[in-house]
């Protein structure tokens, strides 16, 4: 076997931890908590249903690449809920695990794989703030689905989950309106506060 | 919400049941079964490492879309193992779960989604041919280095595992060379006969 294949080998036998990081949320039938490798695969699928949503035309395969490694990093740093500040350390924490993780391949696919995840991480394209868009949408529809179970779990505030979940809107007006409906549904309903 | 989006939206409520569809393989620590939602995540992140030892030079978009939708329709049909003799009963199972399931889409939707996973099915591409590959070495990576679990299991001879996973070189002979390796170290040690 080539050195160049062993390192991709090594690679995907390493990320089969996204695996076995667990998310707040929790699956639509509330049976469990989802994982890592279950969310990225479910982004996947709503990248190409709802891609016509996309505020401007975007490259599928570029949010699909970005859907599938955003959260691999959480191998080294862990779940954090989207709600958490966005600290020095957690960055740094963050960074190192990319350069870790994605170090494990070869040179030029790993810095691929640390321009896509920064690219998402910034938010600085219209791709990446697509791709955030449906990281945000799929634990909004979990929660509505769910009698805002992570939310309430985890004490989220109505105004706090405004202000995070409004970044839709940069990815997809669309997906936004859709999205505030299931939120103002349940500020109705008193789940959230 | 106009009539497509709801439709769209119900559709990526139902696969969340891929979630629950647990496979004959375990994870490579051992520690569970693998679901069909974790699978089809890893085989998009193998398809965007792995590209490069595909025969033929292939389009990865459709590779993706392949590989995210291909266990669908096992909601309805359920989990066979890859050795399980493709009779008329379960390829007619099969299509009325993708007539149901990608049924829920906007007709263009179904259309592709129908059209995509039939390719994938009969392997009639170089992107299905590839795709195919992939679907077949995950699990032989899995039971590698889980001393033939799922093999030793279900009671898999070591000619129907050669015979099964040739088609791996349909895909991609770098691939197959180095599948077959382990296998023949499988059998080597004694796991599989």
């Amino acid at each position: 076997m080539s050195e160049r294949l062993k390192r991709q080998i090594e690679f995907i036998l390493e990320v089969d931890k996204v695996k076995s990081i667990f998310r707040k949320t929790k699956l639509f039938d509330k049976s469990r908590h989802e994982n890592d490798a279950e969310h990225s695969w479910h982004l996947g699928l709503m990248a190409i249903i709802l891609l016509e949503y996309s505020n401007i035309p975007i490259d599928a395969l570029k949010v699909l690449k970005m859907v599938l490694i955003h959260d691999i990093v959480e191998i080294d740093s862990g779940d954090y809920i989207v709600y958490t500040e966005q600290t020095a350390e957690k960055e740094l924490k963050e960074k190192a695990a990319a350069e870790r993780i994605f170090g494990m391949l070869p040179a030029e696919q790993k810095a691929e794989f640390i321009s896509i995840w920064k690219e998402f991480e910034q938010r600085s394209t219209p791709e990446a703030k697509f791709a955030t868009a449906l990281d945000r949408l799929e634990p909004v529809m979990q929660n509505y689905y769910t009698e805002a179970d992570a939310w309430r779990d985890n004490k989220i505030s109505a105004d706090q989950i405004l202000a995070v979940n409004e970044r839709i809107e940069m990815g997809s007006m669309k997906l936004w309106e859709y999205a505030k409906d299931l939120i103002d549904e349940c500020i109705d309903k008193g789940l959230i506060s």
